[in-house]
């Protein structure tokens, strides 16, 4: 297939979660980076654009014009990538919405919820589509879990625990990624926005089941942070089952560690994103099997997200990119689009934000869905 | 040293943890198992106790008639050990120490507070010593843990979490051991009894905080089960601190899967009794180290409470055998019981079950201690 | 800076490893695919060449003619990879060679000494710059082990050890792989060539240590296999380390398993490629250490060789990738390509792959280098 | 039943391994320790044994008056166990088998050939039976692995792996340990003895296979070291399956890392000392599964040679505690000996140390049966 065309809006020199969407949309080659708005000081947007070969005519500082502009054009871009901080989603997301770009837009949605209400109401009112990068939801085992537990390997789910632990926030620090995430204003939310919302959209994507309830213990642990770098969330989920998150930033000695268990009356699994090749199987009353990405006894399709032989690890730029990779191909419509995060896990997420800030304001009070 | 006297109360044919009791005494060669009143049916207690060696004279079917017996005789035994079902400790543990006689008693202390308090002012009117058999304190890493801990390696504690996992009551099964732990009567909980207070204890003991309020989330997944089957709980501890602890029965693939995992502002430990003879250690922003039992780094005294060179596995038995040894120890005045459960850790499990009951029965409200 | 233009020799549709080179290619946007002779086949080569969106005139089904052609155009490619079987690389790597154009080879260099032999005097004749593919040396923990030993990290090295393990041929199956790599005239040699002469490129590599002889014990396990499926092989070391190399694509439960030890005689590191963003560092007398990619410890420069933060895996393409990202940077004089395998390397692994045929044939004697 | 009487010789005072064996012949309350010739030194054996609780009657300086007494006694000893340094076990072993008391021997045998051959002859002299203390074929996964093999669930057996790396004489160090171990005259060899015949050893029983020849590259890598602290091995087992066997004790971060690896046609078995409650198993073309002791999968009997239920871990001591428990089975007729090495696994031990010996002295050299 021909590239499709790829905006971005964000990502300019400095950033770090631009640079990992344009090294996901270039990795199965179907998406060319043709346009962007890279930063909304003009000096510094085309600087980044230059240096990313952005010809400086599809070179902006500011996204309406970008998306004003790119939509005129015949040869105007297919997709843009949304990558500023999170208080800074809704503007771009709606602007191209309304233009009929599709819109592929950086976690969590937003930092009110009155942003994401209007990004729902311009989701629902275009044509174009638009995909939220919970991105390790593109990770093969992950894809595979999802599989199992829907056809009911797992038998009916009763345990289902998720972590995302760090250790880059256990000090007071100052830098650019620290200033903004750990800014009410500019992050919504410290370690439950940041990192929770990814495991709570993983145990959704995985376990396929909604979240009825939570209770969450936030905590702030560095004096003087605003922003909670520490929750401890309980869950209830629909079907019985039970859950628990937790999301630290002040967790000395964990990098990413994002984990994942399941637990049902017939089996259960366990994935591990430290070692993200491998995941723990266990049917009740028999020994523990180790699947690996597209190895033995997956089945046929055991390499449909992957892309070389199993026993090479993939990482995650490589479940990234299988976002990207989903998503030119629910563009040009070979793809459904099901295992992509859109709109309701994006509300999803917005709620899981505010429900745990309510809980937490109420002494971790049990708070409805 | 000659071998002190023990006697033992349950742990007839059949049981599972009597056995255990036996070999962890026998391990370091520190008692001689002399006495017994191994069933309370006669014929069982008298055919117990001939395969262990046991003289007829010294074989009862009742613990009174033995604590009786044994405190008249020159020759009775220096301790005793209490294996029954939680809800028959009692009255052995008050027998024995009103007779004087030391007492090494199988946790959780029992199922009802009347009893616990009963026991308590039993071992406060007696001279005689009380242990609780929370054996997992006597793995040798849990101890240098809880060193590390209070000179500071860790900095100021921040969380703290257990997990213990089992999956062995996933369905509804009937036999002996099934049977009395699932039993409210007998037991008096499920899994926040049987292995939770091992969990609870354990976070205690190496991190020596000690908590001020839970809210636990308890549930039976199983039909017609009376009793927890799955505890997912939150802590706040003296100091700031928070916790969690899940203890589950019902989880598939987990065989006795103990986990320690405890955080600071300096550095972090993690503790997996899968495998005990390594523990991982981080000082804030250097690489994470792999210590080992009785290994490099640890300093004088590595070898205290292991009998091997490090890299030559220890266990489950040699972790219970340290308790027993330093009973031994502590009794002939050689050691100073510090590092022994006793019944302030007997209490603090008693109110660990009844806290974990009473915020299930209040939708998990906090229960403070 | 502007991608350079890479052309490709083999890798049309079927090919397993030249889809790996273009991903490798396209993942740091350094390199833009506009030129191919995918196939010798003319009609898959023209389209195998538009699937991947190469211009129809820049599109060969021989590369003698692509060579020709493209050393003459003012916009032609900066490098060619040449990605065919290896009984196939000589005549190409000398055509492109001998035009001026740098060449990038997949390994082994070739399936005889002539040709090899040949490959030399054509680097040493040419302008361009040669670069052999043995990736796993663009891991960035292997080029970190490379530091630190060439520092002293670990004292003087005794002991080294690498293996490449496999399954995939433990029956005798037919498939377009299995069907040149088993071939002695299309591969040269089984499983010393395909795998153990990454193994053996690995070791030198990270130990900076060369080979001065081996004995290898070869064997083929699956009746009429004509090349080897299993290698244990020993070496001795300039300086006195000895060695030890286990190749294998008969070893069950094995996928891709690539480790390297190495023991000094003040430090000692392990790696393993299934999970490749952590390596064991041990200092003699101290507790082993668990260094991470990028991650704490490593100093300065610890980000040189990858792209996300530590904790966020990658594998076998971002390795891949370095070398392409290295191969742009030398290209174009802003990286002096010490670390990228060259023509010593790729002879270094022809006099491997012969040594052990020649020791096996002796009833494994050693061969000295 | 009643403990049978053991007696030991060597293992007074500051010994090592006489401390294990004691402890192993307590833990299952088999044996009662009732008679000891400590040391030589009449002082030194007086005093141990009062340690031990040996009465006066029944301690001894020489192990000749021991035999000769015991036997005489009409309570006197059923079996002894001989720990005393390599160079000084035929004395005693011969001494207790013409007495007709059954004798469990530390490994390896002896350190000439005369004496295992003298050792030999008096086994097959005696009525009483010979046990050599390869301790690791106590673990019970070893002998499910062996039983999965004997009944052919790895198919025929292609390659087998073992290794024994420490790291305690990295260095030129000087202790009790180290001296005699060092030491050409008493110790008979280095790595290849203390640890290589272990390895040796559970390869063969595991495997069910004789080796045919064995080719070793022995090097010493510490000035002024008389014996082998390192050793890279090749192997030809009967029916063409082909092994490895590294013995190390300068392996910087090894503590006491045994594994052991065999690959069939059908499957493969993994297994790693350090956590030896685990076991990889792998059917050709099925994923991995993880097998515990006792644990899910094994069938009837999985818990014949453990004490406590799967995922409480058990140790070295259990594993020695197995041969000690078995002897005592064997000897009062209600067990069969096929698991207890006896004097053929010895003398192939000593076999593995001169072949080794003999090739290394031949540049290698393949050294036949």
């Amino acid at each position: 297939m021909k590239p499709l065309k790829l905006g971005m809006v964000g990502g300019g020199q400095g950033a770090f979660i631009g640079a990992v969407h344009r090294i996901a949309a270039r990795l199965d080659g179907k998406w060319s980076l043709t346009s962007g708005a890279l930063s909304s000081d003009p000096d510094r947007a085309a600087a980044s654009a230059a240096e990313l070969g952005i010809a400086p005519d599809r070179t902006y500082s500011s996204y309406a014009d970008m998306a004003k502009a790119e939509a005129a054009r015949p040869d105007g871009i297919d997709a843009v990538a949304i990558v500023t901080p999170n208080h800074m989603h809704a503007g771009p997301v709606i602007a191209f919405l309304n233009a009929g770009i599709h819109v592929i837009c950086d976690k969590p949605l937003s930092t009110t919820q009155e942003d994401a209400d209007a990004i729902k109401a311009a989701v629902e009112a275009s044509s174009a589509k638009f995909i939220l990068t919970h991105n390790y939801t593109g990770y093969p085992l992950m894809r595979q879990a999802r599989e199992m537990i829907a056809r009911g390997d797992l038998g009916n789910l009763r345990v289902i625990q998720a972590e995302y632990a760090q250790d880059w926030l256990t000090e007071d620090i100052q830098n650019k990624q620290a200033d903004w995430r750990t800014d009410p204003k500019r992050a919504g939310a410290g370690a439950i926005g940041d990192i929770g919302t990814h495991a709570f959209n993983l145990l959704s994507f995985v376990s396929g089941l909604e979240t009825e309830a939570l209770s969450a213990d936030l905590h702030s642990f560095v004096d003087g942070r605003q922003v909670d770098d520490n929750a401890h969330i309980l869950l209830r989920l629909k079907g019985g089952a039970r859950g628990m998150i937790w999301a630290s930033q002040i967790a000395v000695g964990c990098e990413n560690d994002l984990t994942l268990r399941i637990y049902g009356d017939k089996g259960s699994i366990e994935w591990d994103h430290g070692n993200p090749n491998k995941m723990r199987f266990t049917k009740f009353g028999t020994p523990t099997q180790i699947l690996t990405r597209g190895g033995a006894g997956l089945g046929d399709g055991n390499d449909r997200w992957t892309r070389i032989p199993p026993g090479h690890p993939e990482g995650y730029l490589e479940g990234f990119a299988n976002l990207y990779s989903d998503a030119a191909d629910f563009i040009i419509g070979s793809n459904d689009g099901q295992l992509l995060p859109g709109i309701n896990a994006a509300m999803d997420g917005m709620w899981f934000i505010s429900a745990c800030q309510d809980s937490a304001a109420h002494d971790t009070a049990w708070v409805r869905k």
